[in-house]
């Protein structure tokens, strides 16, 4: 029960935010929870509370909540240039030098940066760049960007209508520019007797079809998360990637990364592509790019992209586009801390070593009637609940049972995320072998009691 | 001439970066300037070349590039808690401490805080708020969003669409739903012979008709800042903003203030709607908010958007909308002092009492033959040139007369802002007497050797 007092916590946040992505009824019930420090992958709370949290925060706090070598890094850099823009041809040095380590560690030879705040704000831009080089380039129509269902892309007016969730409905969007095609779940989405194989290369008719029915001279981009994150964590059906490019390429359509939660060791690679063997024009980066230290995306050109965007900007002398914080230093200096801390300090490391740990928990905890699925790459699982495991029936809507799983394990002090009516797990990269058992454990208690509870 | 050996820094720039809101011929001509760090209101090159920022970076560092204060709470916060989201009923303390402030300084009895990672950002939301609130109230069609010419609200794909600069055709912007009216900068704009009130009685009809004419049950607001900053820094012609505020309640249509510039300071008062004298439904808040030392926006919702929204989302259950880093603690914990630090420490004492010097410096330059105008407000200040003083004629867009100006401060050691045909001057609020002589003087002897050379 919350704490109503005028002065709580609970009730000092409800009457002063306005909260976004927040299922309000559970808030009602239980009250906000209000965080004061963190221990590792553990957060506090003010009444000494502690949760693992399995969420990495939002799957971007990689590196724990108290990392000492980004801390150091951020307040060094604070005593050193706390604030800096990168209009005009002038920044702070530690833009340059992580413009040039993002390239360095992109798959591109060569390449241009472009920085933002957000992952929104990135994909955003993106568009922009598109749209501002196809009307130089004489196709002021050539504007249209291709998403997948539940694909997740961002918030901006423009990153909502690339992302494919149907709570967009809600805002009136998308806008009309923005076309979706279907999700490449296997599980979810296969058609009787249909093989991966067979539901992949549906998958590429399907995006060869759409884009001849709305024209290739007025599509822009197709843009995709190697695994779609905030979807649920899909990973692709087999040979995907591989199949889609195929499709792109013939028509001359530029493919776009959405690496925001891949990006930087999620799924054991620096790079989503990586992991599943594509190579896009171009990468939208966020999240762990700052370990969550710092609001800061990043729009990683590829040497084509880059190229044609610098040459249409040389003719009009200006790219009329940028935000205040771009390339902000204290951001940089944390990102090239932090790309060294994930990729060079062990990180990614404990993320391979620890895979497979983590999918025999989620194969365990899929064996539960109720559990229809498990699926994940690297350190991103889900579990998905089912009435009927047999036929796929998920569970009336009404049960919200993902919320109800979520705020079990809350009560056990455990933080993991409902997506759907899927479980999401997306344990940050520092998570020792026993903090990954006691993840498990908690979260089994949970489902028992809930399944037990509605079963 | 720019250094252009492989390593030099301006080529480790130009070869990764792709420069926004950069004029592309100056940086071919120029380089790009690099800088290390700051010292008060001066910044310092990889040369150790030092610049006095009359543009406080971009608008926003106001306490300077090194303040103590603001620097420890960055390094304090980092040390307890360096990250976190506010999504799901979580966030962290120094949030709901924020959110708190934000509502206590506002002008709003009451309201509601939600957090975003720029101004750009923070438009966006807004607008989808209003999108969202609309539909859920039957009215899916009111939409429009009526902004004004030359007015800047940023640069996402919506928040551009809000900016009036034609540059935005370049991107095939703005969308269908913004609608532009006039921009009331009386010098400019008025008809001969046209008195200051009856200009503003006549901006005021303009937006009626404009009303009118789209029909009031298609507007969702009027956004407007209460001095147009990245327009050429145009306060408002006399009693505007009464004028307008009543136009839009007779046809009961929101009266939103981007105080992204003028917010904690600028103008000498808290917010620009105090120096104005008017209440808008709500604030959208950036830039000074952590005096630039952090990525941030907010909006926050007067009482009666606050309210209503509220309402709907709970029928709804879910403001499907949030940023990673919406309410970052480290950003919190900064803002809360800087807001401190600007109100209660002497800074916005500072533009007060320096203003009058202020308005004496551009009066005095204003005298020149080719300055047409002085205007501002508080430590904001602008200076169009013009070839015939008289006529107002202006100069030939090819002789980029203000670039060359900015580019020759720049030589002298100080940054200004080029912004159509004006010279901009922002300067940060721990501004001392002899700094504000020092950059007088400065931009004096850039624009008597320009216009010599043009002239």
């Amino acid at each position: 029960m919350a704490d109503t007092t005028p002065q709580s916590w609970d009730a000092r946040a409800t009457n002063s935010m306005f909260y976004g992505f927040t299922d309000l009824p559970s808030i009602r019930e239980r009250g906000a929870v209000v965080l004061t420090h963190g221990e590792g992958p553990y957060v506090v709370d003010v009444e000494g509370k502690r949760y693992l949290d399995a969420n990495s925060g939002l799957w971007n706090m990689v590196a724990g909540f108290d990392h000492p070598g980004l801390i150091e890094a951020a307040q060094a850099q604070y005593a050193r240039f706390p604030g800096y823009h990168a209009f005009f041809g002038r920044m702070s040095d530690q833009t340059v030098m992580l413009s040039e380590k993002l390239i360095e560690v992109s798959p591109f030879e060569t390449g241009k940066v472009f920085f933002t705040n957000s992952g929104s704000e990135a994909n955003d831009t993106m568009v922009k760049m598109l749209w501002f080089m196809n009307k130089q380039r004489g196709m002021p129509t050539k504007r249209k960007i291709i998403t997948r269902e539940n694909a997740y892309h961002g918030v901006t007016v423009a990153a909502a209508s690339m992302t494919g969730k149907p709570y967009n409905e809600l805002f009136g969007l998308p806008l009309p520019e923005f076309v979706h095609v279907r999700c490449p779940h296997y599980w979810r989405e296969a058609l009787r007797g249909e093989t991966e194989e067979e539901f992949t290369q549906r998958m590429a008719d399907e995006l060869d079809q759409t884009i001849r029915r709305e024209g290739a001279q007025t599509i822009a981009a197709f843009v995709a998360e190697p695994v779609m994150g905030a979807g649920g964590v899909i990973p692709p059906s087999k040979g995907y990637f591989q199949a889609i490019a195929k499709v792109l390429k013939n028509h001359r359509i530029p493919f776009i990364a959405d690496e925001v939660i891949t990006g930087f060791g999620r799924t054991g690679n620096t790079w989503g592509c990586e992991t599943y063997d594509f190579m896009p024009d171009a990468i939208i980066s966020s999240k762990n790019l700052t370990a969550g230290f710092f609001p800061m995306g990043a729009v990683i050109l590829g040497p084509e992209l880059a190229d044609t965007l610098q040459q249409v900007t040389d003719e009009v002398e200006e790219f009329p586009h940028g935000f205040t914080a771009s390339g902000h230093p204290v951001g940089c200096a944390i990102a090239l801390k932090a790309i060294d801390v994930v990729m060079n300090e062990g990180l990614a490391d404990n993320v391979k070593a620890l895979t497979p740990r983590f999918e025999e928990g989620l194969a365990r905890l899929a064996e539960h009637p109720n559990i229809g699925e498990w699926r994940g790459k690297g350190f991103m699982g889900a579990l998905e609940a089912v009435q009927d495991k047999a036929t796929k029936t998920p569970f009336d809507a009404k049960l919200s049972v993902s919320e109800r799983i979520a705020n079990t394990c809350t009560d056990h002090g455990l933080i993991c995320r409902p997506l759907g009516q899927s479980i999401v797990l997306c344990p940050p990269f520092i998570m020792t072998e026993s903090q990954m058992d006691e993840m498990f454990d908690k979260l089994e208690k949970a489902l028992n009691e809930v399944f037990k509870a509605i079963t």
